[in-house]
Formats: structure tokens, C-alpha cells, sequence
């Protein structure tokens, strides 16, 4: 079950970074959802590595293959299989690797809970992992327009100690897929790239936050009390790798206002309750509230770096691990397509499990 | 499902605010552990209203009753059962909520969710349905003390602007108990309860940070890729009421450091690998590294103030409203042991479900 | 999750035989179905020992309180708690099975399982621990009767080798309800009584068959391939004490035919696809065609006997036991609205999550 | 969750039977078992079409490839991918019954249910779609044999009307593949080829039954209340195509006996607690007791007979129906394979849940 996410609209991911593939079977998505292979690509081809001069220059074409579930562009209501074969492996930029333990990655972990690690690559902790995730959620965004209107945008909102400021109700994927680094402020995203550049050189990393926007959200989406829409929308972005903090709406900033200054005052607008503000990022008690859901994941800077680091080794012996391979400087670029599938998933799982509660025939 | 938390350690909590009752049913805790009633009451003490002057004044002791599973203070391996009466519930507080909905609570996202809510007290979105986590929780750290040594301790990190130095790996809860706000800086404490005080005083409420750690926790819990521990703890808190960020060890502040400044070094320290620092957390790729876990929540003010505030009614008409009611102007010192009911109920089922992968006879 | 069960609609009971009462917490049930204490009571009454002079003389008048997720008889959407105080235990009845394991009960099993076990009256393996799911099954029904217009009805179809011919398409309730062994047919009926007074007289028991129809119930229900509907009906009999055995349609006396006797033809009927029989069962692939659910299952004769019986007691030895205590003869009378209500449960649960595959809005 | 089977060692099947391919993914599998992908094909040439002259024609080597989870022949703890491509496709054999519904078959109410299927060769109706259990069938095997010593063994137990006396405790593998029809009674094995084949001429399919032992279980597998073993092994085996009813031990059978002569007596042997008969089949109280689990499944004969039928097209009108295509005249002897695969899934998972309840570091 480690490896499967959702309820109704759920999603087996499988494979390593160096083995034969990675993949991923979607269960439960509905029947006649019209879905073509180059859609999936599309969203494969955002995330994937060498596509730009600030990203890993690992070269995978990640080409997808439907393996079941679609017949004619359209989905059967049967497990949905995708496949991507892997490609260019190094196995050998690994050698050092074997040995010893990368500080703050996860060699040390997996071996300790598995007793056995796949060394090459991170294997399972390798950011090819979300490869699955990125194809599972072009089915789930389908989905969520289809039936629901509903559209998910994020973006780079700080690397490091640069931030930009964007208005997540205005924010266009056009926007941010006109530069290399996705933040969608011109101006901002030169100077983090510029960063990115250095860091590169320097042979270290750095992190940041990506923020993402899902609008037309219904009102009612959310089961409270565990699987509140934080909670789920939480888990979805904290399983991601180097993520760890998440936070809804005003966040951690919120806690530093009064109730009196905080709270989103309602108001009637053609028929609809509306609120002045969104502190709440479209979310009150667990359920969306149908403004805007805004989420914002830190992701923290990426662990392999190519400094001399002290470390030990599988022996336990203290050692210095200078690391090699080819990795990304800063993951943000890439998790920006990352982030949106997982939002689509649990939005299309709750999407799902509300329409179950309303009364009629099934 | 809703309602359900946990695979192998399983929690299903019931109950709202004003009906007869909460409680929670306990499935999968192993059997032949010692639990007394007394020391699930312990837990509740804590958590329950009217314990101090800066929480709520609702009057109820929160007595529980273990209704099975537990057979001369030994469990048996069935489903624990526990109920708690309500008792001083007064719903004529409510009558002025039934028609208009409190801004950034739950009451117009359960309307539109379920078409119908229990408006005393808020039904299921009040902080009475963390009774049954609580409850639960302390069965769990029962759990993670006889098979692990596990020790967990939360604390109130940070009232509005007021935050505390606390150390993580020395902090204890009888430091914690020592004031009504749960902070372990004696003199930051004080400084708390008199805006806490204040702020009551307004009609106005204010929010903060709790932190907990965890301690002695063994290498090798978590489940990637989506039962990561970051991720299930994240859900865990995010499943609060009023919880709008998580954190786990540098968090949000860690994007702002490069990788040769954020990564952990590892050293042998007897027979065991042993991180320098611990900006991971203790968490490492979704896994226990055998440090301390370090978690942070966000808590938004409270959303029920005595201020009048803009809304609309249940007819979809702009008014005021001026709520009634005993709230409590800051969640956070009852907060503590609810955080920590979460953390061990993570804890409990990633321990058994390491559990089952280690080889040999079950 | 041991004590879980069904996906949207799902249920956890607790509660052992002789402690201090049983129940159930309903988590998935939609909101706004009107239910009465009254008419899970009535479920209940059926179920009840002491209805009969054929049944266990236990005096138990199990009366059903709901401690929440109903309002002014409305559901809210949130847990339904209901809670049985057990009132007629007699623990002392048990002394000798303290020490004994009684042949072809659970006690061994239990004891072997866990290490420990509530000894009187079988704890969790009493048939006791279906209070809560009938008391679920009621709310179950009411949700398939007002969304679907399902009918379900079972009966006693066969003790030990008295079997009676029953229309499944056309027997009800009230023909059911004529008689205390539950058989529609009446002449049959009494000669079941008979050998079943004859043996308790004997401190025999007996077991038999109960078959359970489901009517109107609307072709598509059943989620291939694993929770095919006779797959989860089969689970949800299965999980029943003392059920070894279940079959859909033709069973296992189908197997005795060819294809060409076997297959139930097609036809039109008012713009329906019919069947011309029904050796389907109303199943075909797992799925709902339309026509009758029609299902066995087999119950062993009641494992408490008041002969003496060779058996081992708990230090391994061997022994004789001669029980005492109050049981029934045979469960099939009671067995039936248990039958009913599991299979109210599968149909419920099946039902939401054809319902949320459906297209549109949620 | 349709296609997702287990709790903690989980399998999620994929596949049409006319698409690209079929396959599994194996979520949960312990780290460090040995498994080669050749003991994986053994199993699946067991379960392959064309293996005899009883069997389909259609010729499907059926190769399998571990895409994940497996490095130098040692599971790594990670999801186990294991794909299947489909090769002897011929759609065109399926003209007919695009429009037409095959009486019986699976065609029907996949149209109901979705409003769309996969219409060449049953889509995943198939009994194609059973590959990825048999191959997670057999990581389950070596998991039980590694850890726990279980040894599983299934066998056609009757073919229509003609039936084998097989001896569960001594029957062995060798035994049953000792003939192509799979029952270890070579008179009666004969007996059934000869009634097979005759069958196959005329256009006509048998049905029958098999029986299956699982050997050298532990007293104390099982989750009552609900994840009773029967009610998972039931769940299991009803979850296959064709298969309409289950017992275990003494059955249907079972309940024409009293009470007084059903139970099976305890004695002590060598420090163990004994069954002097074993009419619970190995289960009692939902939990295993140490001797030999004993369970029957029924298989329907085949809906795809070659003689015209009666039937409605896809318009609703009524029509004659004469299929074509390559079918089993008779499913048994390939259901041989596929039921030893969903008991060893069954077992592995109890195995594992067992695991997590005892005492002691994880």
C-alpha cells in the first residue's frame, strides 16, 4: 500500500531510476473519459530531465506507452497501465555511491528499513519516480475539466531567497511556461536562474517554494475529519521527494494575525457565497469553500551536491564521499508538473467521493 | 472512510459537539498491552475545556468509558472501543449560527457539502472530535513504549509574534505541564497567557505554532513513496481543526540555505550512524534516520470571535453576526496533547508495518 | 481494519459477548436519509435472543441507542455511533471454558492468535458481534430504498435435511416473518421446529441454509475484478460465525451442467435486457444484470454442545468438557436478518461507488 | 480499488485481453526474498492457453518481464512490476459479438455498468486477466515457503458429473501434473479428458469443481471479525471468472450433520493441540488452527459455447448468437494454477498482519 495513493481515483506508481521502467496503473477512473497518449506526453515532456539548461542533463525522451485501459482515445473504466522504459542509465556514476551514504538522501534510510537498497540512482527515492505520478495526473486534470471545469496551475514562487509575487487567481500556464525556471514573474525568474547557473558551478543546490492554484473548484469537496482537503492535499505534496513543509492558504504567516484580521468575511454574489478575502486558501473545516484553493510545498535543496562531504560507509566506517552523476541543481522547475498531477489526484478522488454522497439513482 | 484513520493501527472517531456523545473505535492494536482507564483519562485531563483560565469555559470532565476490547486492563486484540458523554452542552448558545454562518468556519462548507449540519457547537467540525484521537493516542503510546521506547512531547512554540527557544532533544513533559499555556519557557510562557488574556478580553482570538518531537524512534519507519513519515504526519496534523501549515525539520526556513549548508553529515557514533545536525528531522527520503522527529503545525486564530462580523444567512442574504458561545481564543495550549495523540498514532502503524516486513515467523 | 468493512459505506463493530456492551460506527453514509431509532430497533428484534422458545434463552432486549450522525432523524453526513448495552451476561456459565477449549469454536484459535482471549460466552465470537451489523444493515436498507427501491429478503431454506421449495422472485417479508423458524413455507416451517426442539431436548445442535434474494436491483453494480459483487456478497456471508460455505444462482449444482443447459438466454422485454432464467444468479462478470440476486449460504451446526465432548484444556492436556451455558440449537432463525443486512451493506457500498463513476457534476 | 487485492502484500492487476499486454504490480512484498523470473514463468505456463489438447488454442507463450522491484534476484522491498504483452490477438474472431451479448458471459453488464467495453475476447472478463495473479502468486509462494514453510496445493476435484477421491493431506504437485486435465486420480482423469474433449466436438463446455490445500499453516492466521479466512479465501476465489460458489471443510455437506457428529475433537500431540477429524477445514473462528485449510471452489461451465443462442444485440433487439473464437470447453484445469495463486495472496497477506501483531522490536 506504500506505493498506492487515493481512494476511488487511485494510483499504483512502481520503479526504479536505473532499472527497466517506471509506470504507473490508475484504478477507478471513469469510463468514456476521451484520453490520447500525447496528452500524457505533453505533461511527461514538462517534467522531464535535460530540457533545459538548469536541469539534470540525465537524457530521457520518456516516452509513454498505454498499456490497458483505453480503447479509441477512450478510457474503458478498467485499470488504466502506463509505462515509460528508462533509458539513459550510468550505473557506474554510482560506484562511489555504493559505498557510501549520500547526507540527507535516502541511501541511509532505505537501507536501514530494507536491508537491501537498488544503489544505482536513488532507485525508488529518485525523483523518476514521479514519472507515474506526472502520467496519472494528465488523466485525473481530464477528468476534473470534463466534468467539472476545474483548472490547476503552479509555479516557482521562491528559489531560494528570491521570491516573486504572483496572483494565483490571474496566473495562466502560459505565464509560466515562458521561462525555464516556471515562475512567472519575467523579471524574477532571469535572477533564479541566474542563481540556478551559479549554484550549478559551485557544485552545490539550492530550494524553494512552489505554490499552485486550483480554480472553479465546487464547493464541497473534502471528507472531514481525516480526509480533509489540507490533509490529503498535504500528504499528496509532502510524498513527494525533498518536500518538507506544506501550508494552505495563510499558512504559517496566518498564525502571526489576529481571528478579528484573519477571518474571510462572506457575502452574497449572483447567487453564490462569496468571501472578501481567502486567508482560508478555498478551504474552511476540511472542504472547499469554491474560491480558489492555494497550496504552497517547500521543497528543500537537493542532497546530492558534488562537494567533498563527510560521511560513513556501508561498514559504518566515517569516510568523505565526493558524489558524481548528473543531477538537478534545484528540483523546482521540474516539480512544478509534479505538484499540479498530485493536486489533479486528489482533487479527482474527491471529486469522485462527493458525487457518491448525492442522493439519486446511481 | 471519512472518519477512519490508519491502516494496521486504525482509528474510526464519531461524535459531535453537542449530541450525546464522541468517541472512537481502536481496530488493530496488538494484544496483551497493559492499559488502564486512568491513563486514557490522564490524556483527555489535559485536552479537555475548562482546565484553565485561557481556555474555553465549557464545563465537562470528558469521562471516559472503555466499552471492549480491554479485559482486566490487558487488550485483547479486538476493537477498543471508548466513549465520552457530553455533558455541558448548550445548544441556545447556537441560535443566532443556525441562520448565519461564522466566517471562516466550517459551518457553510458543511451546508454546502452535505445540504444539512448539526449547528450546535459546530457538530463534527468542533474541537470535541479530537476526544476520540486523543483517546486513541494514548493507547498508542502505550504501544510505542513497550515495544519501542518511543517518547513523544509537544509544546506551544509560538503564540502570534511570541515564540520560545525550546531544544527539541532535551525539552520534557513535565517542563511542558508546568504552565497552563504548554510552553516550556517559563518566561515566554507568561508572556503568552497575558495575550492569550487579552485577547479574550477583545472577544478577538489568536493562533501560533505547535512543535512536537519524537524520540528514540528507530531507523526504518515510513513507507515510501506515499506513506512517507513526513506525509502521513503531515495529514495527521493537517487533519486538525484550524491547522493550516506543517512542517518537518528545517522546513519553510530550509529552502533558504544551499545544499552544502542544509545537508545532515553522517558519523559512526557506537555501531550507529549519527547525523551532525538534524535538518531532516529525523526523516530521510520518507524514513526514520534514528534521530529526533521534529514536526511543526500552524494553528489560524480561531475563527469563532465575540466581534460582530459581515456574513450571510442560510437564505444566501448579506448580514451580521455576533456570535455567543464559550471558545476558546487560542487552540493552542489544548492543542498539545491532541498533536501529540497524532504523532503516536502514526507512529504505532508505521511500527507495525515495519513490523511485518522483517523475515521470519509470524 | 480486522473489524472494518466496505469501501464508502463502511462499517466498524466492536464489542465483546459479555463485556460491557457491542456496536458499530458507520463512516460513508450520505446525508439527509431520514431514519428511526425505531426501525434499526425492529432490525434488531429479529435478531434478538429469547424471541423464541427455538432460540437462545439469553434475555437480552438489546435496545439500540444512537449516540450521533443523526439529527431530528435526518443523517448528517458524519458517523453514525450506535451503541448495545450488554444486560443478561452470566460470566459464571463460562468457568469450565476458562480452562477448556470447546471443539470447533474459536477459542483455541483465538487463544493461539493473540494470546490471550475474553472467555466468556466467546467474547468477539459470539454471534453477539452482529448487533452491529444488523443495526448498520437498517441504515443500509433505508439508503437502498429511497435511491434504488432494492428490496431484500432471506429465509430459512433448509435444517439439516428438511429443505423447502421458495420462490425467490415472489416470497416477502411477512410470509418470512409467520413463523419462528423464519421458512416461508409453512408446513416445512413447522417440521423444522420440531427437530430443532427435538435437538436441544438432545443438548444437540443443527445447522442448515439460509438463501437471501435482492430485488430491484439495478443493473451495473459490482466492481471487477476483484470486488466482484458475488465476490464481496460471498466475503460479507463468509464473515458470518458458524458460515462455511456460500453460492450464487445455479452454485454449485450448476456445475453439473453443460454450457448449453447453463447459459440463462437473452431477450427484450419493455426496453430491458432480460434473461430467460436466472441460473446467473443475477450476476454475469462480476456485475449486476438486472435480474434477482439470488445467494446461500451454509451454517454449520452451533459448535456448543451440552454433550461431552474430548477436548485439551489451556495447559495442553487432554480433557473432557461438558458446556453449559445458554445457546441456540441452530442459528439459521436468527441468521436470517443478519444475512439480510450484510447483504444490505455490499449493495449500499456498491451502489455509491457505481454512483460516483457515473458522469456529471458532483 | 476494483483491480486491487490485499492489505499489506497488495496486488493491482492491469489488462485487456486483446490490448497490449497484461500485468501486476506487487505493493508490499518484504525486502531480500529470492525470486527468479523463471520460477515466476513456471507458474504462468501452468495458467498459458495451448499448454494441451483440453485447453484453448489460442497460443500465447506468455512471457513474463520483471520491470521493478527485483535486483540480482532479490526483491529490494519496492512495488514488484511485472508485465505480460499480449501476442496471439485476433480481434477479428470477435466480429459478432461486437454487436451481440453472449449469453452468460461478461459482455452484458460491462455495457451496463460502463457504457463502453473492450468487445474482442472479453476485454477484461477475460480469463487473461488472471496472469498477473498467478504471477504474484508466485512471489507470494516463496514468501510463504521462505518464512513459514506453507506448501499449497489445488487439483481438479470433479468435471461435471465425474468426481476424484483425492486425500488433501497426501495429494502433491506432482500428482496433479501428472495429467493434463490436473486431477491427481489417474483413472478418473481419464475419464474426465474423455468428457472434455467430447464436449469440445460438440460445441458444448463442463463446469466442475476444485479443491485446494494449503499445508503446514500456523495456528493463527485470520482477522475476525470481518477478514475471517474463510471470508478471504472466499473472497478470493469468487472473485474468478466463472466461479459461483466456495466452501471450506465440511461445507454445504457439513450442515446436514449434528452438531455432536461435525465437531472436530481436540487431543494433544507432541505439545501441539490437535484436530482428531477436520471438518472446519483448517479455520475455526475465522482464524487457522494448525491442520491442513481445505476450501472447494465451483466453476460454471464455460458461457462461450459454439452453438447459436438466443441473445439481444447492442440495440436491444432480440437475436441469434453463434459464436466463434478459440475457448476452454472446460476452465478447470488451467483454474488449477490461478486458485493455488489467490490462497498463496491470501495466506502471504495474513501472514504478514500476523507479523505486525506480535510483540517486540520492529
Amino acid at each position: 500500500m506504500a506505493s498506492t495513493f487515493g481512494h476511488l481515483f487511485r494510483i499504483a506508481t512502481w520503479g526504479e531510476s536505473h532499472g527497466a521502467g517506471v509506470g504507473v496503473v490508475v484504478d477507478g477512473c471513469p469510463p468514456r473519459l476521451e484520453i490520447h497518449r500525447e496528452e500524457i506526453q505533453a505533461e511527461l515532456d514538462r517534467r522531464r530531465p535535460g530540457q533545459s539548461k538548469i536541469t539534470s542533463h540525465r537524457d530521457e525522451a520518456d516516452l509513454v506507452e498505454i498499456l490497458s485501459g483505453v480503447e479509441d482515445s477512450l478510457t474503458l473504466g478498467t485499470p488504466i497501465a502506463l509505462l515509460v522504459r528508462n533509458a539513459d542509465a550510468r550505473p557506474g556514476d554510482y560506484d562511489e555511491m555504493r559505498t557510501k551514504f549520500r547526507p540527507s538522501h535516502a541511501d541511509f534510510t532505505y537501507q536501514a528499513k530494507y536491508g537491501i537498497r537498488a544503489v544505482a540512482g536513488g532507485g525508488r527515492a529518485s525523483a523518476r519516480e514521479t514519472i507515474g505520478r506526472v502520467a496519472a495526473g494528465a488523466i485525473a486534470r481530464k477528468l476534473l475539466a470534463r466534468d467539472a471545469s476545474i483548472d490547476i496551475v503552479a509555479y516557482v514562487k521562491r528559489v531560494c531567497d528570491i521570491e516573486a509575487e504572483v496572483d494565483p487567481s490571474a496566473v495562466t500556464r502560459a505565464m509560466v511556461e515562458g521561462n525555464i525556471v516556471r515562475c512567472p514573474d519575467e523579471k524574477v525568474a532571469r535572477a533564479m536562474i541566474d542563481l540556478i547557473e551559479a549554484t550549478r558551478k559551485a557544485g552545490d543546490s539550492v530550494g524553494g517554494v512552489v505554490e499552485a492554484v486550483a480554480r472553479q473548484v465546487p464547493a464541497g469537496l473534502g471528507e472531514p475529519v481525516f480526509d480533509r482537503l489540507e490533509a490529503d492535499l498535504g500528504k499528496a505534496l509532502l510524498s513527494l521527494p525533498a518536500c518538507k513543509g506544506f501550508e494552505c492558504g495563510s499558512g504559517f504567516a496566518g498564525t502571526r494575525l489576529r481571528g478579528s484580521q484573519h477571518n474571510d468575511a462572506f457575502y452574497p454574489e449572483a447567487g453564490r457565497v462569496r468571501t472578501r478575502t481567502n486567508r482560508s486558501g478555498g478551504i474552511q473545516g476540511g472542504i472547499s469553500n469554491g474560491e480558489d484553493i492555494v497550496v504552497r510545498a517547500a521543497f528543500k535543496p537537493t542532497a546530492t551536491i558534488l562537494m567533498p562531504q563527510e560521511t560513513v560507509d556501508v561498514d559504518g566506517k566515517a569516510t568523505t564521499l565526493q558524489a558524481r552523476g548528473r543531477h538537478d541543481p534545484c528540483v523546482l522547475p521540474r516539480a512544478v508538473p509534479v505538484v499540479e498531477a498530485m493536486m489533479a489526484l486528489v482533487l479527482a478522488d474527491h471529486f469522485l467521493r462527493q458525487r457518491a454522497l448525492r442522493a439519486g439513482a446511481s
